[in-house]
C-alpha cells in the first residue's frame, strides 16, 4: 500500500469510484466545476491550480478574457468545488501552478513578456499580496512546476522548454536553485515514449510525495490530422534524484472522452494543473483544464494510481 | 443615445435581452434558423445575408452542396426567421453580402474563377433577374462589403486581400469607385490588434449608419493548436472618411460558445454577414454563419453596441 | 434494377429508409454500434470490417489502446450489430479490411514496421489461426483493399500510396498478383475530382459485385482551416478491367453530420471499411468509423446507390 | 520579318551574336554592368530599368543598402552601359520599371507601406521631380508593368498578385484605367505552363510594340530542393486585347548559367526589368538583375526572339 | 585484397591518385566531362549512367531541356570521357541507371506519369531499340537500381519510396521479381544513420560484385538552413541476402567541394549514378551528377574503397 | 577617440585598410586562413575562436568531419594566421567561443546532448587539460558568449534561445552567475530591428571593453527565397548594465560578398566568433566562419567601428 507523505485534507472533495469502473482515475459527476460564467468578461477559465488554504481552499485560475488576453486571478472555496473568483488580475499569463513550501505559496506560471514567455515566479502568504521574484527562465519556456519541498537543500523546478508557437516537441527537464533566483544543474527527466504522448510531454500538478517516490501527473500530446489531443499520464520519480524516473505508466490515465473535454475553444484537451492529496485516506483530487474552456475535477487514490503505474510500467 | 440613420423595419425579428445578461449581443433562443434541411442536396447553409425586401425579407445564402461545391441561392421570408430557399443557383462562390443602394440590391461575394477567387459584383431589383458587373478585384480577395450609400460621391467597398489558401493573415482595406467598374484610392482600415483576432480580420455585414459613425461588425480569427476560431467584433468608422476608425472594441461581441457554433464542418466559427437595423427602435438583428454549417441569429441595439465599443475602446 | 452478384445474407442487419428521406444512404438509428466500452483498455474502436461467418458474423476491429497503440482484434456477432470483441491482439496496425475469396478470409491492414507502414496481408479460415503472408507493398502505403474474387486469373488489390504523415494527397491505384506474393501491373483508378474529396481519396470496403460493375464505396477528404473532413463516396468499376471507372458519384453519400461523427478523437470523420450485401434483397449494410472513436452502421440498397451514382455521374 | 513599332535608338548598346551561338538571346561580354561598387553604402544593385532619355539614357535602379533597406535611385548614362547613380533615394521599395507614355516617364515599383507592398506609381519629365500618384493596388502585389501607350483609350498595366512572403504561386493579370487612379476590368493573361516557370510567372520589361503583337519578356520561377531559380521567357500579346496570348515560348530565353547569375545574395536569378528596342535595326537590349546582386545586359533582335517564340510555341 | 568479380574493362578511364591525397576517392582533373554544351537545347546534363558497350561505352543521360522538361537520351564514347549525345529522347523522366544482365541492358529511371513518378523499366540490346516493360512500382518512388545478376534465381532491385515533392526522408529498400513484371518480398536495406546523410539515402550506381559482398555507392542528403547537400557514401551488402549490410562507411567518400559541384541549378550536389569496375586492376570509375548541372568523374579502387569502408565501419 | 581597455597584443595580425575603401571593416587579402586542408578527415573548419596565449595564440575550432559530426579541436599559431590544428577532439558540438577571465580560458560552445543542444562550459589554463562545468542552459540554446570579466561581481553570459531546427527567430539575452553553475537574472539585450538581420540575431565574439562601452560584434540573418544570409553587425553595450544597448549600427559591417563567403556548405555566411583587440593601437582582428566551410579574417580599428556605429546609430 502506497502512502502519501504530507498533510491531511479532511475536506478534500470526493466521490467514490463508480461501480464496475476499471480504470484508476474517474471524473466528478457534475463536471465542469468552473466555467466562463464564474467570472464576468471571461471567455474561458481552465488550466488552473488549487491548494488547501486556511480552513478552506485557494486557487490561481487561468482566465482568458473576451479580448483573449490571458490573465491569472485568484479564487476561494470552502469545498474546493464551488469557487468564487476574484476579478482582480494578479498577473498576465497562463497555466498557473501553486505550490506551498514551508508556509509560503509559490506561484509559477507562463509569464508574458515583450520578448516571449518565461517561467514567472511569485510568492504570497495570503493570496492577496504577491511578491514577484526573478523569472526562472529566459524565453521560451512553459510548464514550470515546483516540488513542494527542498531536495538536498535546493529548490527544484520542472520545466518544458519550447518554441514561440504551438511547439511540436517537448521534454520535461528539471533544475535546481539555492535561492529561487539563480538556477542550474539542469537534468533531463522524460521525453515522449508512447503514442498517446508522442508529440510532447509537460509537467502538470505539483508532485505528490509518497513513500514510493514523487508521484507526478503530467500531460502528453498526440497529433492527429485535426490537431493536438492532450491527455494525462503519471509517473513516480526518485525521492532524492527526482530526474530519475522509477516507474511510468505506458498509457494515459485520463483522456478527452466527455463532451466538455472534446468541444470548446481547443477541442480534445485534458490538462492537469493541480492535485490535492489527503495523506490519511490516500485520496487524490485532480484539477484539469477541459477543452481550454473550463475546469474539471477527477478522483483517484494513491493506491489506484501507483498500482496502475507499476502494472503498466514503461520502465523495465 | 446613439441613433441609427436609415429606414424603419417594423417586422425586424426580436427577442429581449435575457435578464441578468451583461453583454451587448445575445443569441436567438431557437438557433440555428437555417440548416442543411432548408435545401435539398445541400451539405450546409451558412455565411448568408438578408435585407428588408418589399413587405418582407430577401436573402442571399451560401449553400455548400453535397459535392461541396459552393453556390449562392436566394431565399425569402416574411419574418426573417423562417426562410424558404430557392434551389436555383444564381452564382458560384461563397460568403455573399447584400446591400441596398438607392433601391438597387448589390450582391458582393467571393466569386470563383479559373484563376482564383475575386470579389464578384451583381445587382438586382427583384432578386430574380441579376446583372453581373465587372469583378471589383483581381485574385485573390475575399470579404468585399459595400457601404449602403455613396460617400463623397463615390461607392466605397471594404475588401480583405488574401492568399490562395486558408490565409494566415488579413487586414481590412477599402476602395472607391465612381461607377462600380474602376476602383482606386485604396485605404487601410484595420489590422488585428488584440488576441481574439490576432490571425486576421475581415469585414462582415453592410455597415450601419449611425449619428456616431458607421457601425461595422466584423470577424476576427485566433489560431489555436487545433486551427482557427472565428468571433465577431465591432467598430465605429468616420462618416466621411470611413477608413478612419473612431472607436473599436478591444474584445469580441460574440464567439463560439454554443454547440451549433462549436461543432460542424468547421468547428468554432461565428461569422457575421448581415445586420438589419430598425431606426425607430435602435434594434439590430445580426445574421451569422455557425460552424460553417448553419445560419444563426443574434440581437443587440445600437446603444448596447455603441456603448460597449466606447467602454472597451482600443482607440486612445 | 441493379443486381448484386453473390451470396444471400438473410440475417443482414436492416432498418427501412426513414420516410421522406431523399438520399441513398441512411444511418442506423442506434448508432454507434461499437464503442470503447466494447473492449477493456481501449481508447477507441473504429475503422473496422465485418463479414458473414458461419451462421453469424465475424469482424476485424481497429482498437486504439489507452497507450494509443493501434492493434487489430477479432469480434463475433450473431446479428452484426451487437459485437463481442476478443482482447487478444492478432496484429499491430490499423484500418483492417477483411475479404473472403474462395472460402479463405484475407485480412489486409496498415501494418506497422520499424521502417513505416505497409499493406499487411494475412489469411484465416476460422478467425483464430492466422497465417501472415508477405506484405503487399514497401512503405508507405495504406488502404489496401482486395477484390472478392480473382479477375482474369489474378488477385487484384486497390492501394493508396502515401507519405509518412497525415498525407495531403492520395489517389487510388490497383495492382495484380498471381500468388499474393509478387505484385505488379499497377494501374491508376481514381484521383480526387470534386471538392468534397479534394485532398485525397482511398478505397473503403471490399468491392461488391453487381451486374453493372464493381460497386465501391470509398472515402474522400476535404481540408478546412481546422483540418480534414472524411466522407464516403461511391463508384462503379469495370468488371474485367476494374481500374476503369464506369460511373462515379459527384457527391458524397454520407458525411459527418451527427455528433458521434463530428466529435471525438478526430472530429468530422466518416470512414467506411466494410459493406455486406444481400443478393436476394439488394440490401447493403455499410460499416464505418465515426470520428476515429466508434463504429457506426448505415444502410442502402444496390438500387438506391447505383441509381444515385448514375444520376450524379462524374463520368461523362 | 517582325518589325518594332517605335522610336529609333541609334546609341543602343550592342554586341553581335557570338559565332556558332544558336539561341536567341546572348550576354554582354563584360557583364555585370552595374554592381554595388556603383553606389556608396549599397549592398547590391539589381532589378533595374532604363529608357532613352534626352540624348542619352536614364534609369531607375533598385539599390539594397547595407541596412538591406530597399530604395529606388536614379542613374544616367551616355552609352547605357556605364552608369552614374545618384545617391538620393527617390522612393522606398524595389523592382522598378520605367515606361514612357506621351513624353511622360511613369515609374511603377513595389512600394513599401506599413501594411504590405503595393504597386506604386509616379511620374516625371526630367528624372528629378517626381509626382507620386495613387498606388495602383491594395496589398499585396508586385511586378506592375505599364504598356507604353493607351490601348482603346485606356492605360493598361500588368500586375502579379502575391502573398506576404516568398510567394509560391503567381499569375500575370492586367487591368485598365482611364486616369491612372481607378483601375478595373481585370483580365487574366498567363499562368505557369512549363517546368521552367512552374512556380510562378511575373511581368518584366515594358512591352515592346511590334507588328506581330506586344513582345513581352517575363520571368518564370522553378523551385528546387534548394530554393527558387528565376529565368526569362517571352511571349507575344494581342495588340488590342493584350490579355490574349498569341504566341509564347515553351522554354526560357535566358537562365542563370554564369557565375554572376548563380552566386550572390540570391543564387540563380535572372530577372529582366527593361528592354530597349531600336525600330530601325530591330536590335533589343535587355537589362536584368543577376543573383539579386548586380545588373547585367543581354542582346537579341526582334527577329531572333519572335522567330524563337513561334518555333517553340506553347499556344496551339 | 578485395577482388572485383566481373569483366575486365581495359579501356576504363583512369588517373592515378594524386600524391599525398589521403582519401579513397579522387576527382578527374578535367571535370566536368559532360555539360549543357554537349546537347543543343539542353539546360543541363547530369545524373547519368554509363556501361561498357561493344568496343567502347554507351550511356543514358539525364538531360533537362530549356523547357526544364526532363528526358533521357543516349550517348556513346570510345574513352568514356568524351561523349557524343544523341538528340533523340528515348523516355521522359530522370535519373537513369543502366545495368547489363546476361547481355541485355536494363534501363531503370524515374518515369513521369500523369499520376506521379514511378520506376520505369526498359531494355535494349543495342541502345537503339528499347522495349518498355511494366513499371516496377506505383507512384511515388525514385532511385530504382537493379543488381547486375539474378540472386537466388530472382531479379533484385533497390528502390527509394518518397512523396510527391522534395521528400524530406528516404530509406533504401529492395524487392524481388521472377519476371521483371511482378515484384515482392520487400526488404529494408538502410536508413540514414550519420549526420552527412541524415535527411535521406538513396541507391546510386549498379552494385559492383566483389568477393567481399556487393559494393554499393549511394547518395546521402543533409539539410542546412539553405537546403539539401548531396554526398556519396559506400557500403558492402551480403552476396546472397543483399538487404543485409555487412559494412558501411560512417562518412561520405565524396562531397561537393569543387565549384562545379557547389554552383549550378542545385548547389551542393554530388549524385552518383554509375560505376564501372575493371576486375583485372580493381580500378573503379564513378560517374556522378554535379550541382544538377553537369556530369563529373571520379576514381577509386576496390581496395581503396573496401578498406575505407571497413576502417570507418558503422556496423559493429 | 575610442580606447580599448585591455592588454596589448603586439603580434596581432594586421593589414592596412585598402586605399579608397570607405567601410569600417576590411578583409585579409589571403583569406581564407583555415580550410578543410588544415585537418585530416575534416569536411570543413569554420566558426572558430582564438585568443592570445603565452607568446602566441591558441584557438578552439569547429571542425565538421566527413561524417558531418561536429567537434571542437584546438589549434595553435605564432602569427594568428597560420594555424596548426590538433586532431584530438576535445568536445562534441559546434560554434565555440573562448574567453579569458583572470588567467583562465573559458570555452563556451553548443554542446550536443541526447536531448538537444545546450550551452556547454569548460575551462582550461593550458589548452590541454579541460575541466567541464555544468552546462549553462537547458535545451535548446546556442551562441553562449561570456564577457571577459565579472561585472558587479558576477559572470555575465549572452545567450540565444532557439528551437530544435534552423530556428526562424532569435534574440540576444544575457544572464548572470556568481559561480558559473547557477544562472539567473535574465535580461533582454536585442532583437532584430533592420532588414539585414530581420530573421534573427546572435552574439558573436567575446565583447571588447572600451571606454565607451562593451563593443560587441554579432551576427544577423536575413531570409531570401533561397535561405538564410548571415552578416556581421556591431553595437556598444553599457559597461555596468550590459543589457542596455547604447549605440547600434543600423547596417552590417561585413556581409558575404566574396566567393569563399558565398559558395560552400552553406552559401552566404559571415559568422564572427572571435575578435582580438590591441589596446595600444586600437587594432582589431575579427575571425569569422565563411560559408560554413572555412575561417576568414578581417580587420578594423576601435575608432573605425565605434565611429561607424555612432554615425549609423539605430538608438535614438
Amino acid at each position: 500500500m502506497a502512502k502519501i507523505i504530507g498533510k491531511e485534507i479532511p475536506s478534500l472533495p470526493w466521490q467514490d469510484k463508480p461501480e464496475g469502473y476499471r480504470y484508476p482515475v474517474w471524473r466528478y459527476s457534475l463536471n465542469p466545476i468552473v466555467t466562463r460564467n464564474n467570472l464576468y468578461f471571461s471567455n474561458s477559465i481552465f488550466n488552473s491550480a488549487v491548494v488547501p488554504f486556511r480552513d478552506g481552499f485557494a486557487g490561481v485560475f487561468r482566465a482568458d478574457m473576451r479580448t483573449r488576453d490571458q490573465v491569472i486571478v485568484t479564487g476561494f472555496s470552502s469545498d474546493a468545488i464551488n469557487w468564487t473568483l476574484n476579478e482582480k488580475q494578479i498577473f498576465k499569463g497562463y497555466d498557473p501552478r501553486i505550490c506551498e513550501i514551508d508556509g509560503v505559496y509559490y506561484l509559477t506560471w507562463v509569464k508574458l513578456t515583450d520578448k516571449g514567455t518565461v517561467i514567472g515566479v511569485a510568492k504570497t502568504k495570503d493570496f492577496v499580496d504577491w511578491e514577484e521574484l526573478e523569472p526562472a527562465s529566459y524565453p521560451v519556456a512553459r510548464n514550470g512546476v515546483l516540488f513542494p519541498r527542498k531536495i538536498n537543500g535546493e529548490y527544484v523546478m520542472m520545466i518544458r522548454p519550447c518554441d514561440r508557437g504551438h511547439t511540436p516537441y517537448g521534454d520535461i527537464f528539471l533544475m535546481h536553485s539555492k535561492d529561487m533566483v539563480y538556477w542550474g544543474k539542469y537534468r533531463f527527466v522524460m521525453s515522449p515514449v508512447n503514442n498517446w504522448e508522442m508529440t510532447k510531454v509537460g509537467a502538470g500538478p505539483t508532485p505528490i510525495e509518497t513513500d514510493e517516490g514523487w508521484l507526478v501527473f503530467y500531460h502528453g500530446v498526440i497529433t492527429s490530422c485535426n490537431g493536438f489531443t492532450y491527455s494525462m499520464g503519471a509517473a513516480l520519480l526518485d525521492k532524492d534524484e527526482p530526474w530519475k524516473v522509477l516507474h511510468r505508466a505506458d498509457s494515459y490515465l485520463l483522456a478527452p472522452h466527455e463532451y466538455y473535454e472534446c468541444v470548446g475553444d481547443v477541442p480534445n484537451v485534458v490538462f492537469p494543473c493541480a492535485a490535492m492529496a489527503d495523506s490519511k485516506t490516500g485520496r487524490i483530487a485532480v484539477y484539469y483544464g477541459a477543452a481550454d474552456t473550463s475546469v474539471a475535477l477527477a478522483f483517484t487514490t494513491v493506491d489506484d494510481t501507483v498500482n496502475y503505474i507499476k502494472e503498466h510500467d514503461l520502465i523495465k
